[in-house]
């Protein structure tokens, strides 16, 4: 039996007729839905020669033992966030699904290592405001007394969520045994965004996912009268701010990363007065460690000297961080070339979002994720799409890569 | 009897005495305290040859008939906004009642043209957020629709308020007839800006009120994730905002304007996302009309621009207009000189404010003002403050000033 792509589109069709509305996809982690959708998964594995476990934290694995411990790992994730897209984390699985499918055949139920497919819990993290939860359980990153505390919009808190569908949240870390032999792990994604887009490309292989540096900047000035306060004479809160929209472009530029304002808020607010107090988010992300590292400082001496050139006050409050996980680069190697072999040209690019890849590469799997186009460079939307033509190639170029990653596992 | 400017600030104490509390004063417009305030008045005129009235729209006029009807206006407010500041309004109605004193006396109660001391209803605006309310009826230029629906925090309609203080709001307007033999209209007051606190100055010459063109600008740009969108692929709202907060002073400096942007707003206003939507507020103030028509120009052609650079779109909307309102050449000469005389030095400044002889010089009076230095450029506020021997001076020279003006008048 040969790799069929288009079967996984059938499949992925089939799951969309079977959990989405005319709202989007509507698989939240932990939901009658959610669990609907693993037990439709079971189905479609079932006829292959495989083990399946959930694991410590809810994760769902499927095995194809080998000759080997050694083990090369598939991932995904089945959940979506509410109205979310058709493809989003379950294009992983089933492409998963197929992979496993054409291994088993061409080594008839025995490969010379073990296969993994896994199928991550509550990825999206939209009931609990937390993502990543089964894989940052499984890299041991998860803040366990952050995430105990977590409560979804009813109040319900995440251990009695995990509870009613049978995992003990005091030992979620246990599932870290599950990549105690893992020697490689390889995502499939939908890109989140527009680039592959632009390039007019079906396919890119991912560097790894950015590091991110949140913080709030609120610049301090003095209300004024707007007609009576010469231009010298003011401080100035939303002349600092705004500067800092346009210094952000350069810092992003100057280091390769990207940085956002997201909102800025002004007091008192009114027409007649001169803003005394303009608070601003930032979002930068990074690929390396260093470059992030730069970027901040960059950021925080440009609001320094606009606070100074102003005459105002400038204060930063960290919001939140993670930091780069770049992938192996060894397997990104793979990758592009199993791209370049199935349609031509490759090409390399950053994930800004956080996917589960960021957990295993965190906990020192190799890992290497592929993008496939997004026909709008939009995600978390039921307008999420991808030209099947693409599907397709995506399906083929990331089998190339389990055959690619398999050699080099055997290599080890 | 010959002035007596220490009489003025000992009035000023005991009005404050009267009508202030540890928040400031509170003689806000047809309140019981303005009513009394009003009566406290009358017993400072109390004793000098003139004849008192009320006029259509609740000003209050004292007369004191000259051998011509060609008469001198001084003017000011007894009114003030809730918590407000000691000398705003009352000090120019007070150094008018001293003035007043003066002339009486050196005239022995017949000048050659007649003076009129005018305390004009509801200067503040500050329980209907309408300024001007007394002088605006008199010049004309009241907007009668506008004032009809007029109501305060507690749903009182302006017309129903004026009913309790006996005016009747449909016949306001017949109040225009007090300008009749208005030859030139003067009025002191503190300045409401740093102006003459920064050049060490005790008293300045106001050249005219500014014009304002008041407007929303909305940049409607596009939403997109902070991690995974381009900068070259953004459509963000907030950097052609941002690009706004340091054209403006580049305008109003090329102009001779002021421009303050007093608000801005961003939607989705997440962390997470690029900015769709920007909204600011601008406010422009010119002494000229093709000033301020010019720095308004710019600020559109500026905003186009940056929507152009920065791939968005970008909407005005106008909130408020008032046309400068210039005063008299040849009496500005006067305040110039008379400020010369007691001081030794002068300086010409606009008025971003608007004051009660906007509307005079918008009915065609001949219209000066002259202000005295704010100890902290501050005033709609319990801080509000003006040194002793500078209070002194605005009275010396103030009266020098009417001096020179009826002598004016008189040529005329």
């Amino acid at each position: 039996m040969s790799l069929d792509p288009k079967r996984t589109i059938a499949e992925l069709k089939e799951l969309r007729a079977l959990t989405c509305d005319e709202h989007g996809a509507q698989r939240v982690a932990f939901t009658p839905m959610w669990v609907m959708t693993r037990a439709w998964l079971r189905e479609k594995l079932a006829g292959l020669p495989i083990e399946t476990h959930v694991d410590a934290a809810g994760n769902f694995w499927a095995t194809l033992r080998g000759e080997s411990d050694q083990a090369l790992l598939i991932g995904g994730h089945m959940d979506s966030v509410p109205n979310g897209g058709w493809l989003d984390g379950c294009l992983n699985v089933m492409a998963g699904v197929e992979v496993l499918r054409r291994i088993n055949a061409q080594y008839g139920g025995k490969p010379p290592i073990t296969i993994h497919l896994v199928d991550w819990a509550d990825e999206e993290g939209a009931r609990f405001g937390k993502s990543l939860f089964g894989s940052s359980a499984c890299s041991g990153k998860l803040d366990m007394n952050e995430a105990r505390k977590l409560k979804d919009k009813a109040g319900v808190s995440l251990p009695d969520a995990l509870k009613g569908v049978g995992v003990d949240f005091e030992r979620v870390k246990e599932c870290g045994v599950e990549l105690k032999h893992a020697a490689a792990y390889l995502e499939l994604h939908i890109e989140q965004g527009p680039v592959l887009l632009d390039l007019d490309l079906p396919l890119g292989a991912v560097l790894g996912t950015f590091g991110v540096e949140r913080h709030a900047i609120t610049f301090f000035g003095q209300a004024a009268h707007s007609g009576s306060t010469p231009m010298n004479r003011r401080k100035d809160a939303f002349l600092a701010a705004g500067k800092m929209s346009q210094e952000i472009y350069r810092i992003a530029e100057r280091n390769g990363g990207v940085c956002t304002i997201g909102s800025c808020t002004t007091k008192p607010g009114i027409v007649t007065s001169v803003v005394e107090e303009c608070r601003i988010t930032l979002d930068q992300r990074h690929l390396e460690v260093q470059g992030l590292a730069r970027m901040l400082a960059e950021a925080k001496e440009a609001s320094e000297r606009f606070a100074v050139e102003g005459n105002v006050r400038v204060g930063w409050e960290r919001l939140w961080q993670i930091e780069p996980r770049p992938f192996h680069p060894a397997l990104i190697e793979l990758c592009d070339a199993a791209i370049k072999e199935t349609c031509g040209k490759s090409h390399r690019l950053p994930s800004g979002p956080l996917h589960d890849a960021a957990e295993t590469s965190g906990a020192g799997v190799p890992t290497v994720m592929m993008f496939v186009q997004s026909l709008h460079g939009i995600s978390h939307n039921k307008i999420e799409d991808t030209k099947e033509e693409h599907l397709e190639l995506c399906v083929r170029a990331f089998d190339q890569l389990a055959t690619k990653a398999m050699a080099w596992v055997m290599r080890l």
